[in-house]
């Protein structure tokens, strides 16, 4: 039982996530999979790399995350798998696997290169069907680590997006946008005290607010989000449209 | 093997889904997860109510149905537990739930209350992670509904949307539009007869179809669909958008 | 822990899809839902049939395959299920279960005509429900096909989109268009050599690509797609746009 978790920038209309599942079940029949999600911009790295970071590290020990945003699919970048204490990552070595592992004590990294663990032909445009869901369906049975591929020392990091933190200012920036248009920034809680302002483009927010539910409608708020990160939204209302924000709008605080 | 589903305006590209299921698998990890839905539009607790309705009811007696569509997280609205002669339902006390529980014989309402069975902390913005999802589980897993909280004596209800009944005027209102454009209202099958003539806005339509496959092309058609309500479609269009309706517009009758 | 699949065009906001697996999971208990897909596009039979036919068969042995795309809903199409060497295919007998049938050995065809084995009242507008899901499910507890309804000798296929092809030129068409716009064709790859010029609408593309990540931005590359099949797409681009195709669309292969 299992559980092997699947993150694409698929979508759900075409073929290319139920064939993933159709190549487990036939090698994993008893593997549980849990999507979760396909809808990543196409070959968003960064978002499908805070996604992953966000949800995989709250499944039970020993889930196998397999993580296919890809733009480099058919060329040179390697395929890894990624053993840290709590979990098995597996997936292109393009960073989308990196911020997850901040959180992970790292065991051990290979380079997936066995194909006999492969569906055969490998075609150069799915890997997810032909080297990343048999790769984890396997592991799932109980292969071992070993005859996956050689060890590597390290995988590739995406670009840390620390924010700048001087005594009475903090300049951040958005990194990711919600379905609501909610802006999750870099700035993280210990950065903040209730009396910061906030500012992105031209618009000041005065204060941290705790819920959206005591703000007007149509104003914009800044909390302290789910995941502990500065958040700008609007309530009953889209913030990145309302303040013209997108992904690297900075973002910069200033407190007494 | 018990099954919890899940319904929530979250959408489906954010971390917000995976996480509840992460949640849930870790703490329940033989539970069933059956998503109804996660398109609910945002905070609109009167759609979510009706799906909700609508599907609950066809799952397995001991099904634990979570509805988490919840413009109030953060604020005062209680959180609660429904349990009934064949399901358990969690949610918000906003109303989503009710249009479930008219079909339901309620045994026993408490307050989610018990901090030991929550995520902790608990954030402000992220019940469904951290109240809703783990209460669940935690209820999946054989905890007794008495060490949720306290009792309560009955829940929020979303407003009746009863149609007005004479001898030969039926005035009701559309209470849900699918995707396909299709207006779903209020008025049963035991209000009309097959020469009923349908009128919204200004369009007329005379007399019931039994499916859209008997219609012409762009031809709006009224029929009982099949959760027994009068549905009002364009054979190969949008309803909603050929008579520019939505949810509240009314729809009258008249038979002969 | 038979597997049983589902691919329809309802979409996943409304009640349809859960009211399905609700209907499942109280005949059979211990069945496997999985989703292909219940994005396409509404009442589109011939991309219903692509994608089962591309997702359906990588699935394991005695896998159930529910398809219903079902433009003639309650009107005088039959219901099939079609017993094949691998799998159980049930749908609509429009054509959407055709061209996954053409990779399969079929053993037996049956009508479903058997109302105990239906969702009693059988509505007119939701046979996905009341007929499709039940009659997988009971097949899914070892119900014997002879009871599902009368033997039938053959289904409706869709007409077949095959290329024509001669020595120097190959004539075939766009024959589905993926969720990044990609164009796929009905010209497999033995019609084609490295040397070929492609060309749709106006635009000429000289010799295939093994991959998308081997080309420069904005281009249009064709392909020998992961279904083996020409493909024709914009790296970083929408090909349909770019080349303002869609299905249907003619592309012609001349080569030396």
């Amino acid at each position: 039982m299992r559980i092997i978790t699947l993150l694409t920038d698929f979508g759900t209309r075409d073929w290319f996530v139920p064939s993933m599942k159709g190549v487990i079940l036939n090698l994993a029949p008893r593997a549980r999979i849990v999507d979760l999600t396909h809808e990543i911009p196409p070959q968003d790295v960064r978002s499908g790399a805070f996604v992953l970071a966000a949800s995989a590290r709250l499944f039970p020990k020993g889930t196998i995350h397999v993580a296919v945003v890809d733009p480099g699919v058919g060329g040179e970048r390697k395929a890894v798998t990624v053993k840290t204490r709590n979990f098995i990552f597996i997936g292109p070595d393009n960073g989308a696997l990196s911020l997850a592992l901040r959180n992970e004590e790292v065991m051990e990294i290979r380079s997936l290169e066995n194909p006999r663990l492969f569906r055969q032909p490998v075609s150069n445009t799915f890997h997810g069907r032909d080297i990343f869901a048999p790769v984890a369906a396997h592991l799932a049975r109980g292969v071992k680590l070993s005859s996956i591929g050689p060890r590597l020392s390290r995988i590739t990091s995406l670009p840390a997006a620390e924010p700048s933190v001087t005594k009475s200012v903090v300049r951040g920036e958005v990194i990711y946008i919600d379905r609501f248009g909610n802006l999750i920034t870099n700035i993280a809680a210990k950065h903040l005290s209730s009396r910061a302002v906030i500012q992105s483009s031209r618009h000041l927010i005065r204060g941290l607010s705790t819920s959206y539910s005591e703000t007007k409608r149509g104003h914009a708020v800044a909390l302290i989000n789910s995941l502990n990160l500065l958040e700008i939204g609007v309530c009953d209302g889209n913030a990145a449209k309302f303040l013209n924000a997108s992904v690297g709008t900075p973002v910069c605080i200033t407190q007494r």
